[in-house]
């Protein structure tokens, strides 16, 4: 007897799943054990163009009547934000419905009300596709490593900022010519909002660092700076002294293992760092774990196909929990671990400073650092008269003493302009 | 409840799994939902000394009777090798005992009696550990790609010979003197036979095109070459050309989809292919899928830490089942693919001859090429007199066209020798 799927939404990622499961309908049923029959697509407007072909009696604009039809046995959610997918998931698990979805925002947001929801409806909750497109990075976490301790998840999540930053770094473009080229290739929405402030790795590393550490996370508590203060000298410099700018996310226990930090902004990374060969669109991750030592996960972030790649790969598996009356791995939480403020955040700093050309202008500068404990690595004077710059980069140091540091400089006359600080990574891992 | 665990061997792997299970006692009782008790630890001789601190009232070197205890929940096999481990595994999943194992060189050799006995049994039979140490790479084929079409899995899937050959194009050191040091430093085993020769990525090859392409292929399946007859000067000359030399395991499909090969074999890969970087002892693989597009994965191969991760991550999965009274995917094979002769593979060559300096040499040697419908991309002549040698690169051809186009060029009298061949990948990938 077929399973019946019920998918909602059939934009770029809908229309791939419809199509792979129109295509591949043999080779899932073996893999099931049963055919996947598509068995109704909710949409908000009926008779628009598809990118797919979809068999127009299966088409409704009432999504809430499709979720919790019996016949119904799994839910494939592609709209995205926050409402209507939330209660509709609800309604579906309510229902006892398993439910695949590709939504970071509503998991990040509030993934507590829907993770006690599948508990509560015995129903099983993936979303594989949330995170990295089709690469495989929640299943790894959560099943393959579930034997290990994760010490550190680092990596590029939003292709979108990527392409961008791809772009300044290989051509020496604005941000916003590359952006402009970015919206045109379709990499980039218009408004980009979302990518460019990072808003969407934020929630990617919401959800990674929650399964990582046993612990609930939401995007609130990660710290979040986007690219779109990233100029081209920013670049250019960074370039000349060996490093690449790219948008990370990080998610790191602390030393003592008792709390972890979660943060996405842009960062210096060594030119010879994995990450800085990630080019165009793609993603990357790095998973550092105590007995696995540095795993590397590498591939399409984002696309209708990849994405609905790993949509599909959910279905087969809760499409085998549902004939075999069981259900996958739920959310683990027990480790219940704190998120520490952004200013507890150890690592490397690269500041740059506008200054007065004149004696003692070095160690008055360095006198600042010293006094919140922040020991330079190097230094370097560069130009002279109203060019004069100072470009420091720091060993090890708080992010709070960093930011106190920076308070500290904007105060004295002889400094007048912070031109860029930004922080430097990719270098402690051992 | 606790669920009891048998430990079949104490060897590099078994001490670090016995580490494990002890030190993240509590960690695994949360994610499981039942504490772990190991119950039982299966020994060649007791009263050596081992790496982890084992209570000798586990040990025992009666392993028949542990595997079939009833106490017993779930099998742990890091003995390796065919036997005694396939009667052991076979007791204990006939006995309906899940297992979870790292033994390549069976599931290669006799992966079929095994799955068969885990589904007559009723129990799980995990594997992860078996190819390519703490990389996720079974459970992301087998399930988060379980919705999507694998063409090609592509990687350096054995750790000793990445090490040799890596210390070869880095030091320009001979095949014997690279290995020597990978014996030194505990990379490479006295007797070198199985990693050297290609044998054990040849069966990690065997195992990742079952599941790829969901059909039974055994070890006998895989044409191998190993690299112990690589030159310093073939890592001099692939270097000078921007190649370097890397043993790669290779499952592809053919071209119209219903057979496909594997292949163990040196190759030259562009210095820029992302696997060139794939440095010391480490290993990863590209996996390319129709909607997915290209992934990655990368870590440690090999070693008792990593290869206890994945054993562990496999445990926790099985544990999860048992309490759930539920079952894992089983073994794929309904596509029931042929596995093609090596003949009919089609790649890129380098070819190296030694020639007579006289005109008209590499219109002779060409028109062999012709002759099999071998076409040449490259063709280089450099030395002369006795030192005159032809350096060839060729189009796309089958392996058969060019084994006859190297017998055919043996039997000219102006080949003096031939002094290499060997296959380029890594740049027709889309």
């Amino acid at each position: 007897m077929a399973l019946k799927v019920a998918l909602l939404g059939c934009g770029v990622v809908g229309s791939q799943v419809v199509r792979l499961l129109h295509e591949q309908a043999d080779d899932l049923a073996a893999r099931v054990g049963a055919p996947l029959e598509l068995a109704g697509v909710a949409v908000r407007r009926l008779g628009r163009r598809r990118d797919a072909e979809v068999d127009p009696a299966l088409l409704t604009t009432d999504a809430e009547a499709l979720v919790t039809r019996d016949d119904i046995d799994i839910v494939i959610e592609v709209i995205g934000g926050i409402e209507p997918a939330r209660s509709l998931i609800l309604s579906a698990l309510n229902a006892g419905k398993s439910v695949v979805t590709a939504n970071k925002a509503l998991l990040a947001e509030d993934g507590a009300t829907v993770h006690a929801a599948a508990r509560a409806g015995g129903a099983d909750l993936y979303f594989e596709a949330a995170v990295a497109g089709a690469i495989p990075l929640i299943r790894p976490l959560r099943e393959s490593l579930a034997g290990d301790h994760v010490h550190r998840v680092l990596g590029i999540v939003n292709g979108t900022t990527n392409y961008i930053l791809d772009q300044m770094d290989s051509s020496g473009a604005s941000f916003s010519d590359a952006l402009g080229e970015a919206q045109a290739l379709g990499y980039a929405e218009a408004d980009p909002t979302a990518d460019v402030e990072g808003f969407d790795a934020a929630a990617k590393a919401a959800i990674l660092a929650g399964i990582a550490f046993h612990s609930r996370v939401t995007a609130a508590d990660v710290h979040r700076e986007g690219i779109t203060e990233i100029t081209a000298a920013d670049v250019a410099s960074a370039k000349a002294m060996g490093y690449v700018i790219k948008l990370l996310a990080i998610c790191a226990r602390s030393d003592d293992g008792r709390s972890f930090g979660v943060r996405v902004h842009p960062a210096m990374i060594p030119r010879t760092h994995p990450l800085a060969g990630v080019r165009e669109a793609y993603n990357a991750v790095f998973v550092e774990a105590r007995s696995a030592g540095r795993l590397m996960f590498y591939g399409a972030g984002a696309g209708g196909a990849p994405t609905a790649s790993a949509v599909l790969g959910d279905i087969v598996a809760v499409a085998r929990n549902v004939l075999a009356r069981t259900r996958g791995p739920e959310e683990s939480t027990y480790a219940d671990l704190v998120v520490h403020p952004m200013g507890e955040t150890v690592t490397r700093y690269h500041v740059s400073l506008d200054v007065a050309d004149r004696p003692g202008v070095l160690a008055r500068v360095a006198d600042m650092f010293a006094k919140q404990d922040v020991s330079i690595q190097t230094v370097r004077q560069q130009g002279h008269g109203d060019d004069a710059q100072l470009v420091l980069v720091t060993h090890r140091a708080s992010d709070a003493a960093l930011s106190a540091t920076i308070e500290a400089l904007r105060e004295l006359e002889i400094v007048r302009n912070v031109v860029s600080v930004m922080r430097v990574e990719g270098e402690d891992a051992s």
